[in-house]
């Protein structure tokens, strides 16, 4: 179900990660990357289709693809909120969107994570393409509480009649994590996902572990990442199952892994869970 | 060619600008807003065109919408250049949205101007709708560079061989100013606008008049703002043609413009300019 990630986009060594690459036609300048000297001990990442739900769940906003009257795309700015994963939109009837909607409802959503990169491309970023439905009964209103929850400004607007809400039967799902990180995910796998606890703390954690235990990074990447020769090591992504690391080592700058062993289940675990990584890679490295 | 703003979504007092209303079945709760006492000197706005070509200018990320081969609308994150006000966007022929406007030229970009306002749907976007083109000749050599110099990082993919320049041809613009602020450009207009030159130094200059020339602007808003009655007002934008005003009065919260009476060339002459519509209010008062 996890790690298996397939490459499209090639770049050269500072957006690479431990992926397998495809020819892009490289006029053949990028440096090479060195690769690990001992076993990966536990390089499991999230599933595509839990990116694609940490992603859907990291924002509100979101642009949405939908059919013109003649057939054409036309691309739109929307809130959303979510019902197990699916879409919600308000929308107004006297808006193009939601006459689009109406007309046909085959539409698509491109939902991009919030990021401080500089690199607009290094973010991570979904689409879900499906059907846009109105939803009826007791749905209408768990995704009437859905949009609430997510877009606190929609109460002014949820109730007027011209207001419309449609979920977005996810059919189709593609992700792209950044430079050379991108998979599909069934409809099936996406909809059995769930979004990582351990993300929306995620940036606090990166800082701390980079300020307060690069040695213990470094020990990391020695002992269970596959670097013995690490010289420094940056964590530069967390998730629920475990760290990014960016290691120097005197063959050049590579990129691993280290494991939880196993998925935490909130960002509460996050502490004694790198405090565990530490044991077991000081442990090993006697 | 300035000023003409329809609205199609009316919303809650703090929403509403200086703007005519069309009706959308309102529940009835929304509080009104103190119409002018007097004439207001100079309310010109920047055109729809010219807001467009200015929220275009912004940013260089964007959602594009194509058509998949069974002409499905497929919403994905790019980057964008412009050249004259036309998105040049450089895709892999690897990716979905690649393959797709090879297949189908039709396309739309959807761009959203960089924000702090906490309510998305309080910010400016436009859809810029049309047919995606490949340069060629003198073009594609300006494509290419307009390309790169909005996307830095794609000097290290704009020459792989999977990778192809497209320029969007608009033909249809709609722009979102934020809540009931929308118009439509044709392609001529668009193609004929400029970005706004004071834009980009916009949120320095409305965080130093509310500073530092609080009183100003009330002296602005009762002279020539048409609120004679103005207890206190905050800048809330700044364009070329003028300012835009939030004014208490005991009769409620007011909406208003107060213009420069001509359209800056730039940022340059915003202080001057600010001077000049102190005096003129002082002038007026007296």
């Amino acid at each position: 179900m996890n790690g298996i990630v397939t490459t499209v986009v090639t770049l050269p060594a500072r957006y690479r990660a431990d992926v397998a690459s495809r020819d892009h036609g490289d006029p053949g300048d990028a440096p090479s990357v060195p690769p690990p000297l001992t076993a990966v001990v536990d390089a499991t990442r999230p599933s595509a289709a839990e990116e694609a739900r940490s992603i859907a769940a990291s924002t509100n906003t979101a642009t949405l693809a939908s059919l013109t009257a003649t057939g054409d795309p036309w691309a739109s700015f929307v809130t959303y909120g979510l019902l197990d994963g699916q879409p919600v939109l308000c929308v107004s009837n006297m808006a193009e969107h939601g006459r689009n909607l109406a007309g046909d409802p085959r539409a698509s959503l491109a939902i991009v994570a919030p990021t401080t990169e500089t690199d607009p491309l290094a973010s991570g970023r979904i689409t879900l393409a499906g059907v846009a439905e109105r939803p009826t009964g007791d749905e209408a209103r768990a995704a009437r509480d859905a949009h609430l929850a997510a877009v606190a400004a929609a109460k002014y607007y949820v109730d007027y009649s011209d207001f419309t809400l449609w979920v977005l039967r996810v059919h189709r799902v593609r992700w792209v994590g950044g430079y050379g990180r991108m998979d599909s995910a069934t409809a099936q796998d996406y909809a059995a996902a769930t979004a990582d606890p351990v993300r929306p703390q995620a940036a606090g954690a990166i800082a701390h572990l980079n300020a307060d235990h690069a040695e213990s990074l470094v020990a990391m990447a020695r002992a269970l990442g596959g670097y013995p020769d690490t010289t420094a090591a940056v964590c530069t992504g967390v998730d629920r199952y475990g760290l990014d690391l960016r290691v120097d080592t005197p063959r050049g700058t590579g990129y691993t892994r280290v494991g939880f062993g196993g998925p935490l289940s909130s960002a509460d675990e996050l502490r004694s869970a790198s405090v565990e990584l530490v044991k077991r890679a000081r442990g090993a490295g006697h």
